[in-house]
């Protein structure tokens, strides 16, 4: 086997993915030719995600969540070289290395890329850490960044669903510039940890169109303008143009070659091909073989994340962005999400699980998902009598509303877990099945669905999904989808196929229809999904603001 | 202490009082002076409730629920005597002995009060057994009372909040005659099992107003006409004039003296006097010193019974029931209802309590319920963000709609059980106030609100009720409510006492304002309220049928 193997590889190219998720890094080692993993190997951050405190000690406030730069650099000190030993691959087959990175994960940096966190003296000042996706704590800049462009009429709004998220690169710059100026003084640039990672292995700064557009939002070439920015700030208002501009890279285009310095790193030859960086969702996309418009890949896991291309733009209300190049070089990329989707479920099961069928479940050998699953999988569509909003987590299509909650409609004396489960799981259906729809409303059709992430992996749940959007739901056939997008990216780096399309005909890896929807069970949906609608649209467009004012309850009483 | 007890007790009168719960009967040893409860004893009933099979193995279909006479008789022959021997109290003490029983329960008798099912040859046939309140297979009959009644604009049908309960004792007759016309032609009366205990006590069949009012729809001295009924069904003309047709006892008459047979079983004076019958929750009314108007009395168990009495008649929608001397003679008897309170509670810890909880609750010897109050009871109002409708087994007052179901709005990923349970407990308050609120809009004020019933002893629901209705909220201070009423009316029918209202004063044991209701809380209530209402409303009149309409897809689903 091992000695086949070995053969196998020594005959072709390779080429390295690594996907930087929020508590780990992976490498994967990707044969060039067919895509075939041959080995994977996985890092976790030494200082995971900081939320309580700092390495020192000093204390963080609430919705803070920051990372430490130096555990990106251990990924490729570790992962990588485990998972090319582990393949059998010799360093002289790897012809390029590829990242994608969560997003909008932001660092303050020097000119030379020093992250501000590794300068003496520093080590102790929040700001000067990595600020990671889910640090929430800069809504009240958002808020005004999304307030003052709503009243200037800023062009760039409706790009990004009429809201500017607390979690993108404006907002936390604000926030670092109101809370600690000096060390707003002493960045010299504002950086995506994804293009961060592409400097410490290329030794060039490029900037990624993807996170330039959904997090910076770059549109048609321009930031915000400077005029906008002072308004929000006077000292703001140089932002984009001192800390900001950088050439951009498309997706699939070569940043520099690797290191002298990242090369001992890793182990691989000096000068391969690096890839421009990338984010998580979006290069699954490929990786899924996403690439013609009308096929939308949903990465499911704690949230949902959509995302999908076009040769047209549209103003498809509810996205979470529409960026040029966003997911594929000359193609317009769209980008929607449910903030709420294995969270829900887990929530579920960790306040709605009762001791009776969790011993049930332990004497069946299964675990809490897999046993209310096998029972919800009993039932024939409408028998549990429920409707459920997904909203526990807000919603972030197509209503942009995070301060909208959960609701559950039709509960009896006789309702049973499964049949709350069951509901949850549908509604998180109907609530992708509403993005569709909001696409298809404004002009861009959606022929397939492909889903990647997860919760893939629950038959159930990707049935309903089959029946209640009517589409024929296939399945992306790698458990590393980012890594391997990421991967397929550094081929086209490194010059092994013309673009990112060819490569994901050569090397993306998905089942498609796996799922196709039962006819009948469609039909029961479409009367389930009107009910659905109906109350979406009461709750969440204005007719009874009651989420919005039990919530305003809810903080003056725990105030 | 014993010693003590016998000499106080040898000096006074006492009467007995039966209560007839739904699995088994209670007598208590009341001393006619002062209510003192000198003792008490249950009986379960052999056969409990029949809702599988009749005791010969015949099966019965689902929503039955029937029971078996000769049980009731074995109360009077083993708790009456053994709840006398306990006291202390010597028979010729004895004045009186008064009942009250579950309503509507009611049974085919010969004329001379014989049950169908105990002749021979009929104890294999169903509708020979005594129907009990929750038999609910009548519901096709029902739904037809309440339709004609509506279409002929029947005056009676607006003291009924415009619906007849499957319940009762017309939708109960109607199905007999139409499933077993042989046995409904058998039938002499159709009888009150509250009455047909009497008349084995007296050996007098007098039908007390009470049922007579709020389950035979008997207002301002007659029935249904022979006309309305005939449109039912012609061969239920005859109904009314033939098989309930009897002459009224007002609540504290005297039906007779105790037979020697009666006198035989308990172990009492033959010729004592005994009451008329008499219904749990309307008897617990001067128990619980309700006796003027404006004294609201709500017996809280699995679900909720609200009994006042008014000195003016009003249509209050949505009550259950106005009957002139349904609680106490002269007065205006108002019944409403909430048909599921301590069930949702009850089905709450069932299906949401977590093993977690569990082995919480079990290290601090807490039960679930009393486990998931604790930490309820740490919040403050508001806190949770939560609103419920409690209409999980339907809503009974002022909705009257059995239809409607159960909704949460306002989860959220951080909502844990004892926000969802704080949350359905103050739905059942909410549930109370909507009542209250309809009662006062209809001119008929409320001024204190007394609670008996199992569901008192939980403080923290006790105030949530005061501060959620800014009602002083009294509780009744006897475990045995009903039957100290019960005692209470067999004092008055043994002319101890003039009238229920001195007995009351006498005897009736509350403690008045035990919850006043803090502004603060209230204010906080009143905008929670306010959502309440808002959603009440919205799903509950007609806004949107989504209830009624899961509902239906529910029962084709599982057809």
């Amino acid at each position: 086997m091992n000695t086949q193997h070995d053969d196998r590889a020594n005959l072709e190219p390779c080429v390295i993915g690594v996907d930087y998720g929020t508590l780990s890094g992976r490498a994967v080692v990707v044969r060039v030719a067919d895509g075939a993993e041959l080995a994977v190997a996985e890092h976790p951050y030494t200082h995971a995600v900081l939320d309580r405190r700092l390495p020192d000690g000093t204390p963080l406030p609430t919705d803070w969540a920051l990372q430490v730069p130096a555990d990106y650099i251990d990924v490729l000190r570790t992962a990588v070289p485990e998972a090319l030993a582990r393949s059998g691959v010799r360093p002289d087959q790897v012809i390029g290395i590829g990242t994608d990175f969560t997003a909008c994960t932001v660092l303050p940096v020097l000119a030379d890329g020093t992250p501000l966190c590794e300068l003496p003296g520093l080590t102790g000042r929040p700001h000067a850490y990595v600020k990671l996706w889910r640090h929430h704590a800069a809504q009240a800049q958002a808020d005004r960044i999304t307030a003052l462009a709503d009243a200037r009429k800023e062009p760039w709004l409706q790009r990004y669903g009429g809201k500017i998220s607390s979690e993108w690169e404006f907002a936390k710059a604000l926030q670092l510039l109101e809370e600690d100026p000096e060390l707003y003084e002493l960045t010299d640039r504002w950086i995506e940890a994804a293009d961060w990672i592409v400097w410490r292995l290329s030794g060039s700064y490029v900037r990624n169109a993807c996170t330039a557009g959904y997090k910076g939002q770059l549109q048609d070439g321009s930031y915000p303008s400077a005029d906008y920015l002072a308004a929000l700030n006077p000292g703001f208002a140089g932002f984009a143009t001192d800390k900001l501009e950088q050439p951009i890279g498309q997706l699939g285009d070569r940043a520099g070659g690797l290191t002298a310095e990242a090369a001992a790193w890793t182990g691989l030859p000096e000068g391969i091909a690096v890839c421009v960086g990338n984010v998580d969702a979006h290069v699954t996309a490929p990786a899924a073989t996403a690439v013609e418009p009308g096929r939308m890949v949903a990465i499911m896991g704690t949230s949902t994340c959509h995302v999908m291309s076009s040769n047209q733009w549209a103003e498809v209300p509810g996205m979470c962005g529409v960026v040029e190049g966003g997911i594929l070089p000359g193609l317009w990329g769209y980008e929607a999400g449910q903030s709420g989707v294995g969270d829900i479920f887990g929530w579920f099961v960790r306040t709605g699980f009762p001791a009776s069928y969790a011993e049930e479940a332990a004497a069946l050998g299964r675990d809490s998902h897999e046993h209310l699953t096998a029972l919800a999988a009993e039932q024939r569509v409408g028998e549990h009598g429920l409707i459920a909003l997904d909203w526990q987590s807000g919603n972030r299509s197509v209503l942009v509303d995070h301060d909208l909650s959960g609701v559950v409609v039709g509960l009896t004396l006789s309702t049973r877990p499964e049949d709350v489960y069951r509901a949850l799981l549908e509604a998180t259906a109907f609530g992708t099945r509403t993005i569709i729809e909001a696409f298809e409303t404004a002009g861009v059709p959606v022929e397939e669905l492909i889903i990647a992430g997860g919760l893939a992996k629950n038959a159930l749940l990707m049935q309903i999904y089959a029946d209640v959007t009517r589409l024929p739901l296939g399945v992306i056939d790698s458990a590393q989808g980012p890594a391997l997008g990421a991967a397929m990216h550094a081929a086209v780096a490194a010059g092994a196929y013309p673009d990112i399309r060819t490569a994901a005909h050569a090397m993306g890896k998905a089942r498609p229809a796996v799922y196709p929807p039962d006819p009948g069970r469609a039909a029961a949906y479409d009367r389930l999904y009107a009910e659905y609608r109906l109350l979406h649209d009461y709750f969440g467009r204005g007719a009874n603001e009651v989420m919005h004012r039990l919530r305003r309850i809810r903080a003056q009483a725990s105030a």
